[in-house]
């Protein structure tokens, strides 16, 4: 019999589709990328991207030449300019903004690596610092509300090059669904008194069945309501809502922790397109104690069909416990 | 500059990305399907599904045997079943239920064909009638809530079959989108004592600008806030809430309209892979004077990635506007 889950913090349903329940193997490898030989985001190459914003590099490199570990570039097909006043008009029964904002990558490393997971733990945290420190910076901008960390790898999964990157989207109000998030857990806290993320991972840990990685500060599990095969969770134990709170040896723990979670989906799923994103709260709201930040990983293995799109109600046709006994399997 | 608009319905924000901006050539054709072959959709086939809950057949013909124009049968994989009691339970901070429910496939027609548009207007006619006839005879049921035709066009879209069919999908809860859709439109209504629907049809028909199609009876336009290219809904110009009310008149037009606004998809994107769903009040509700039934159409052209994912926050590269143009034109 196939199973309604309700997700705790979004109230949305997700149905675990027995009938439809599938292994890792079912699903097909994306085909490899063709490789289009020329990489902008290669060292030696920079003068092919926009100029720097902030680069990790050895002592007495020049700007925008090799000897570079992280360069943080503009988007060149930016979704939003940092330019520009904010002007917020109506047309009838319609509201419309300018598209003031941020839109920025992250190039993880100098060689051409088509993961995060072939790097050294060290570089993965300068990586992490790099997420922090330019969340940082766009805090200050008063025009700006929210910041949003993201990665996409493989073309199924929305990127355009296969070379190993990050982006960064600061928008000039706060998304709807961070909106839901923050409502979601706001709702259970006035209600409880607790966090529903600390809540969520103590149950999570007492039963272990969706644990996938667990380590000093951090722990990798399968949300109960899981939208997708193999969405996986990775969130600091300790209460925090800023992702930019990132202490020193969190960061490390969390470097990882993200390479190991992200290595068994690799292995169990044969380097399948996927996205991340950090769930963080607002630039514009102070510390809370009912949100907690967040990796959200999503392997793009499934198609979204109609059902989907208009009801936000989806079919998992990998019941949570699975896929994290399969990651958990992977050694 | 880029523009941010908001659906004034659900407050959710769209980026229209003029840096990004997309002529209909430049999205490329899904590669045609490998045909199977073999097609359990076909007449003559008919003992390759379950056995039909409703057929539309010629007199004198026999049930699941051949001579019929349009066969509604179980899905072979259902992500919801018919059979069975209500329940309800929590465990720890998690909810579910058991997946109660109803997942149905109207084959549209007995011939192979790929779309709806190569059949007759009465044809189309006939399958919206299948549809509010299923959706008439599951509202009887008191343990369902919800009922959601929707269709899948092409493999990128989540079509598993290519003959053209529908498929209805019934839930005992009612999906938080469609909830959303709801409390959106109430909310407007109680302020301003007007469907938000009738007046951006009103707008619409005004402006002229995004209108694809406009008939007697209804009207298919581009959304303000779009947040695919060439987004495409169509809605009745009475007010309706529930799409099981169409009237027979109606339906008839309604078959013309949705037939033109489909061909002219087809036809400037080249048989893009698509998903329509039609959004209707559900079945635990009555006669509603603040929501509007009506068709999202949505051509998957674009790839969600990270951002979208993680913040119900759409980048469009294709203002509604040009993409109206670009479909009124086709002739």
């Amino acid at each position: 019999m196939p199973e309604l889950r309700k997700d705790p913090i979004l109230g949305r349903w997700v149905i675990i589709a027995t009938e439809r329940a599938k292994r890792p193997s079912d699903f097909k490898p994306e085909p490899a990328p063709v490789s289009r030989g020329f990489c902008p985001f290669c060292e030696g190459n920079e003068d092919k991207t926009p100029p720097e914003i902030r680069a990790y590099r050895q002592p007495g490199s020049r700007g925008n030449g090799p000897d570079w570990r992280i360069r943080v570039v503009p988007n060149k097909f930016p979704a939003l300019q940092i330019e520009g006043d904010l002007d917020n008009r109506g047309d009838g029964i319609y509201d419309m903004m300018n598209g003031i904002g941020a839109h920025e990558v992250i190039i993880e490393t100098p060689k051409h690596e088509v993961s995060l997971t072939p790097l050294s733990d060290g570089h993965v945290a300068e990586v992490l610092e790099a997420y922090r420190e330019r969340l940082m910076d766009l805090k200050k901008d008063p025009r700006l509300a929210c910041g949003m960390i993201f990665k996409n790898v493989g073309t199924t999964a929305g990127a355009s090059l296969e070379h190993t990157h990050s982006q960064l989207i600061v928008t000039p109000i706060v998304p709807k669904r961070v909106v839901e998030e923050m409502d979601g857990a706001k709702q259970f806290y006035n209600f409880r008194g607790r966090c529903i993320f600390c809540d969520m991972i103590k149950q999570e840990l007492r039963s272990q069945t969706r644990i996938v990685v667990s380590s000093d500060h951090f722990v990798a599990f399968e949300p109960y309501a899981a939208r997708f095969p193999f969405e996986t969770w990775v969130l600091p134990k300790v209460h925090s809502s800023h992702f930019e709170d990132l202490t020193e040896p969190q960061r490390f723990d969390l470097a990882v922790v993200l390479k190991r979670t992200l290595g068994k989906i690799e292995k169990a799923l044969q380097m399948p397109p996927y996205n991340y994103i950090i769930h963080s709260a607002p630039f514009i709201e102070p510390s809370m104690k009912h949100f907690h930040w967040h990796f959200e990983i999503i392997p793009r293995l499934t198609k979204m069909a109609g059902f989907e799109w208009g009801t936000g109600f989806y079919i998992n046709p990998v019941p949570p416990e699975a896929a994290a006994q399969d990651l958990r399997d992977v050694r």
